[in-house]
């Protein structure tokens, strides 16, 4: 990287720091932003700046939104009284691709766990319990990780949403749709054994 | 993507229009820049709009500069007898990591190339000749891919600056240092058979 200027040396050190994204990766992308000025890397700058001062979090599910609250919680079409708890919300916009969800979520913005030191406090657990007495929830649907983490913090919500009478579900799991058996853990299989269906 | 706010899915497709990048990591990257505003996203945007506005090509070689020359043109220590031709700025960061190469450069832009209608004057190669023969060059390294259009081009210039007088050579070929013979293919093979060395 010497013989470069000062300013892509720092944008390189920078992209190489984003999930998923390298140096070699990080020096491709940041060449490929200086060669197409106008078309991509002012456009983008500007979109990052925009999304920096307009995007908030909805004040009820924490969704992302440019108002107080967000679409979801806002639309009239999605029903009140289901609420899907997420990890994050690229599991909301899982959910909302897979199409079959019609109710309201709430994005805990993280997994209880023990060896990272993050307590029910840290995440948006306090106000999923204040929302479901609040509101008239009827179902929580616990759509979280199947690791240790997120099955802990699913017993840990299951035991507090349990006391205020809200009925509580998880995720089926299973063989995914194209999975091929020789290809899944035992825990899988174990599991979809279980959850088997009558013919 | 549904039920997210705007900004954020504009700025997801833009982020999956990179290299590297498609749909999934693209969301993974934007996520963790609303999550992370002021740490990562506001100095990434900031750095973008001032590689924007300050960054520019070098008048001599091609490469990336702030000013008017880069540094490796305007440096006293590169021997200015030298040449190293290279498609791209990549090529010379890699040269450059490399550390071996004390001479200049000439960044050509791209490669010649029959089946994108890429021809000399779309590239830096008439500034190269023109280049060769103001300056006292004594050597030009056409430092190309090992391509069809890399070979073409090194042919293409070879040709224009032998006429000059200059001293033209390109890289050699051979087996990678840490590569294994089973995984290399016959061109490669071939080639380092062609340039062995007596032990």
């Amino acid at each position: 990287m010497d013989g470069g200027a000062q300013e892509i040396v720092a944008l390189v050190e920078m992209l190489s720091k984003l999930p998923g994204l390298g140096p070699r990766s990080a020096r491709r992308v940041a060449l490929h932003l200086v060669k197409r000025r106008t078309q991509v890397l002012v456009p983008l700058g500007d979109m990052m700046k925009r999304v920096a001062e307009n995007i908030r979090e909805c004040g009820i599910c924490g969704n992302f939104c440019t108002g107080e609250l967000c679409d979801i919680c806002l639309s009239r079409e999605r029903d009140s009284r289901i609420i899907c708890v997420v990890q994050d919300v690229a599991d909301l916009w899982a959910m909302e691709r897979g199409g079959d969800f019609s109710g309201r979520y709430h994005v805990l913005g993280g997994l209880l766990s023990y060896i990272d030191d993050v307590g029910p406090e840290t995440l948006r657990i306090p106000q999923l319990i204040e929302r479901v007495r609040a509101e008239s929830v009827a179902e929580a649907i616990l759509a979280l990780s199947a690791t240790v983490d997120g099955q802990t913090t699913v017993h840990y919500i299951a035991e507090k949403l349990v006391e205020s009478g809200v009925s509580v579900s998880t995720l089926g799991q299973g063989v995914p749709i194209g999975g091929e058996l020789d290809y899944l853990d035992d825990g899988t299989i174990s599991a979809a054994l279980k959850s088997r269906k009558t013919y």
